[in-house]
C-alpha cells in the first residue's frame, strides 16, 4: 500500500526557506576538523545540532572521544547521538552524517564567501558543507520536524549519528560504533547513510558496493645520508634509480596492473551483471567533464563504469624522501619511499593481495641486481564492500526515489571507500544503504562547494518517504 | 733554482697562533647568503676581510653587484677584489674564494657551537665556513703578513676575488668576472682557486678537472586537476604511472646510461690516463667511509675514480607534483615533473647531450601509448672543464706541494662542478688551478664542518711557496 505523502510533501514545500535557513545557519560555522584553530567551531556544531534536535524533541547525547590521537592537547569533538522515537511496533533506522567540513578559503579561489551560503539565480547553494554532508544531515531534522507540523506521524524509530571528525580519517569512530552496537544502536533494523552523491546531475542513484583500499609503502635505501650527484653519480647504486624501475613494474599506462595473481582474485563478470552497466545514467562526456581531459583509458561507457566500480586499480601516488620542489637540486637521496595504492573489489581478501604485491615488489627489485636494500609494506588497507540491493532497505528507498523523482534509480557502486560503511554493517550486521542527497557536480572538498536547491528540498522529501516505505515493508528479515 | 722559503715558512709557524685567531674571527661572522635575515652577517665578513687587507697594504675594493634577482628588497653582498704588488717585472695571480658559509645550527646536530671556532686535542679546528672556504682566503692573508714581518720580497702581483654568494649560486659573478677580466683582472698570468679538498685524508692533490652536469625535467600532465584514485583509478590514464617508466628507462642500478649515442661522445680512454689511476691514493674503505654503506657500482679503486672523474652518471633526484610527504594520501597527480641530471664529461657537448637526451625520451614515452602529454626540457647546463697539468702554473704548485709537504701530490679530477673555474678560464683566457687546503674529512656543508690546524698551517706555507715557484718559472707562455 502506497502511504499517504502528499501531506508532509506540501509541508515541505512550506517551510522550504526555513530549511534552506536553517542550512544557512550551518554553513556559518566554519567547522573544519582539519585545522587545530577551527576546533571550538567544530565543537560549536555538535551543539548547534545537538540544540536543534533536542528543540525538535529527540533525545540527544554528546559523546566525547577523548583526545586526538598524536594532537594530546587537542579534545576529538563528541559524537551527537540522537534517538526520535521509541515505538517498539516500528522500526528502527539508524542514520549516520558528519558535520564537520573540508577547509576553505576565498583565498584558495573561491567566488562566494565559503561560510556564508550564497544563493544565486539557478537555486545553487554555495557554502562549504552544503552538499557535504551539512545538507543531508538536517535532512534528516527537517524531515522531522516537516512531520511534526504536518500532524503527520514519524513512521520509524530513528536513530541519529553524527560525527565531526568525518574528514580527517572518523579518529575514534569506528570503536565508538562497535561500542555502541548492543547499546545505543542495540535495536537498530537498517542503517541508511547520506554522504555520497548522484553519478551524474539528473538521475538519483542508490548505491550499493564501494572499493577497498589497500596502501603500500615501497622504501629502498642505500647510502648512509644523501649524495652529492657530482661527488657520488657513477660510483654508488642509487636508491631513487631502484625506486622508479619498481615502480615502474606495477602497472602500464593502460591501467593493466602487472602482478600475477591478483586478477584471478576478482569475482567474475556474469551476464546478469554485465546488462546492468548499458542503463545507468553516465556518459563518456560526464567522465571527460570531471578529468577535464581526454586521458581515458576506456573509450566506452560500460568498460569505464566497470572499471570503476568493479575491478581494481593501482595508483602511484608519489615518492618522500626525493627532491620534490620547485628548480633543481643535485641530490641522490639515500632512502625514498614509493606509495602507491590498489583499490581493492569483491573477492579480493586484503591478505591475499598483501601477499601476492610482496612476492612481486621483492621478484622486480632482485631483477635490478641492486645491493641496496628494499623493504616493501602496508601502510592501512580498508575492505570493499557490497551491500544486496534486493534488501527491504533499497526496495524502500527506490520506491522512495520513484514517488518523489519520478524515475527509478540507477543501481550504483563507487570507485572510492567510505570506510564507515563497512563498520556500520559489521558492528549492527544490519543492511547499510547508500542514499545519495546532492549530484555530481556539487564539488565536495573542492572550491565552490554547492548544494542545488532542489536536490536539498526534494531530498527532504525523499529521506522522510523513505522512513514511510520502510514501514510499509513486510517486517521479515531478508 | 729552489727558492728561498725557510724565513717564510719560519714567519708562519711563529704566527699561527695569531692565524688561527683571525679565523676564528671569520667564521665568528655568521654569513650565511642562503638566509635572508644574516644579509647583514655577510655584508659585515666582506667588510672585515676588506679592512683586514687594507690593513696588510692591499689596495682594496667592495664592488656592489646590485639586487638579488627574484628577491629585489635584498642587496647582494659585494665582490671584494684587491690588488698587493703591481711590479712589471713580476707574475700576476688572480686567486678566488668566498666569504660566505652554508647555513648551520646547534640543532642541526652540531657537537659544537657552529659559529664559535672549537678546536680540539687533535688539532680539529670546528666551525662553519673553517674549511669551506674561510681558512683558505685568509690563508692569501696569513702568507702576505707572513712575508711582511718575515722580510721576505713578495714573489708575485697578487689579484684576489672574493665573493660573498657562491653558497648560494654565485649570484651575479660570471657576469662581473667577465666584465673585469680585461679591466681589474687584465694582467692575471694564472688563476689559482683554493675551494676544494684532498681526496683522502694524507695525501695532497691538484686538481687539473670537474664534471659539467645538464640537469633536465620531464613534465608529463594529463588531467586538467589532481584526482582522487577511488573515483578515477581505473579509468584515467595517470601521469605518474608514465613518469616511473619513462624514468625507470634512463638508466640501470649500475649506473648503465641507457641513452642510446650517449656512450659514443665520452673521449677514449688511452693507456697513458689509465695509467694513472693505479697510483692515486684513495682506497675504496675511503669510498665506503663517504657512502656510509657498501652500496658501490664497482669494486675496484681504478673504475670507481674513472666513474667518478672520466665517465658521464645519470641521477634521478625526484618529483615534483606528486604526494612527497609522510603517510598516505590517495591522489592521483594531474601533472608530475620528474629531475633528473647528467655529469658530463671530455668531449660532449651540452647540445648533443641534450639532442640525444630528448630523443630517447620522446621515443620512451611514445612507446607508452598513452594520451597524455610530454615536455622534456633543459633547466641548465655548466660545461666539464680540463686544465692542463703540465701547465706552469701545475709544475709550480706540485714543487711547493712537495717542498712543504715532502710527497707530490696526486693529480685529481673531481666529479662534481665549481661553475666559476671555467668562468675564469674562459673570461681570462689563462690557465686555472684549484689548490685544496682542507682534507676530504673536512665535511663542508655538512655538521661539524672543520679544518685541521695542520692543513691550515702548512696550506698557509704552501700557498705562499706556490707563489714563489710561481716566480721562478721561466717566462715563457705554454
Amino acid at each position: 500500500m502506497a502511504p499517504q505523502l502528499d501531506g508532509y510533501f506540501k509541508q515541505v514545500d512550506a517551510l522550504s526557506d526555513h530549511f534552506i535557513e536553517r542550512l544557512r545557519k550551518a554553513v556559518a560555522i566554519p567547522s573544519v576538523s582539519a585545522d587545530e584553530e577551527r576546533r571550538p567551531d567544530v565543537v560549536r556544531m555538535g551543539e548547534f545540532l545537538a540544540d536543534e534536535l533536542t528543540a525538535l524533541g529527540a533525545q540527544v547525547e554528546k559523546r566525547p572521544l577523548g583526545k586526538q590521537p598524536g594532537m594530546e592537547h587537542l579534545e576529538l569533538p563528541p559524537v551527537v547521538i540522537a534517538r526520535y522515537g521509541n515505538d517498539k511496533k516500528k522500526r528502527t533506522i539508524l542514520v549516520y552524517g558528519h558535520y564537520d567540513v573540508q577547509p576553505a578559503g576565498k583565498e584558495d579561489g573561491w567566488a562566494t564567501e565559503p561560510f556564508e551560503l550564497t544563493i544565486d539565480d539557478k537555486g545553487r547553494m554555495y557554502g562549504r558543507g552544503s552538499t557535504d554532508d551539512k545538507g543531508p544531515v538536517l535532512g534528516w531534522l527537517n524531515a522531522i520536524e516537516a512531520h511534526q507540523k504536518a500532524g503527520v506521524e514519524f513512521p520509524v524509530n530513528l536513530l541519529m549519528c553524527f560525527e565531526g571528525m568525518e574528514e580527517y580519517g572518523s579518529e575514534g569512530l569506528d570503536d565508538f560504533i562497535r561500542e555502541e552496537a548492543d547499546k545505543f544502536f542495540a535495536d537498530t533494523d537498517a542503517v541508511c547513510i547520506s554522504d555520497n552523491y548522484w553519478l551524474g546531475t539528473e538521475k538519483p542513484c542508490l548505491t550499493y558496493g564501494l572499493r577497498g583500499c589497500s596502501y603500500y609503502s615501497i622504501e629502498i635505501s642505500g647510502p648512509g645520508q644523501d649524495l652529492h650527484s657530482g661527488v657520488f653519480g657513477g660510483t654508488a647504486q642509487e636508491p631513487m634509480t631502484d625506486l622508479v624501475r619498481v615502480l615502474g613494474s606495477l602497472v602500464d599506462t593502460n591501467g593493466k596492473i602487472q602482478i600475477p595473481g591478483l586478477a584471478e582474485l576478482v569475482a567474475p563478470l556474469t551476464d546478469e551483471e554485465k546488462s546492468l552497466y548499458g542503463d545507468i545514467a553516465f556518459t563518456m562526456d560526464n567522465l571527460h567533464e570531471s578529468l577535464g581531459s581526454q586521458t581515458t583509458i576506456h573509450n566506452d561507457k560500460e568498460n569505464t563504469l566497470m572499471a570503476r566500480w568493479r575491478y581494481p586499480s593501482l595508483s602511484i601516488h608519489g615518492i618522500e624522501g626525493a627532491f620534490s620542489q620547485p628548480g633543481a637540486k643535485t641530490v641522490i637521496p639515500a632512502k625514498v619511499t614509493g606509495k602507491f595504492s590498489i583499490r581493492t573489489v569483491p573477492n579480493m581478501e586484503p591478505e591475499d593481495v598483501d601477499r601476492l604485491v610482496f612476492k612481486y615488489v621483492d621478484e622486480q627489485f632482485k631483477k635490478l641486481g641492486s645491493k641496496n636494500t628494499l623493504r616493501c609494506f602496508l601502510q592501512h588497507a580498508g575492505k570493499w564492500w557490497v551491500a544486496s540491493p534486493k534488501h527491504w532497505n533499497f526496495s524502500s528507498a527506490a520506491k522512495a526515489v520513484e514517488r518523489v523523482w519520478g524515475v527509478k534509480p540507477d543501481l550504483t557502486r563507487e570507485g572510492g571507500s567510505i570506510p564507515v560503511t563497512l563498520t556500520f554493517e559489521q558492528a549492527t550486521g544490519k543492511n547499510v544503504l547508500l542514499l545519495p542527497m546532492g549530484s555530481s557536480t556539487d564539488a565536495a572538498h573542492s572550491i565552490n562547494e554547492k548544494l542545488d536547491k532542489r536536490n536539498y528540498i526534494e531530498g527532504i522529501k525523499l529521506l522522510g518517504a523513505y522512513l514511510h516505505y520502510v514501514a510499509e515493508e513486510p517486517m521479515v528479515e531478508q
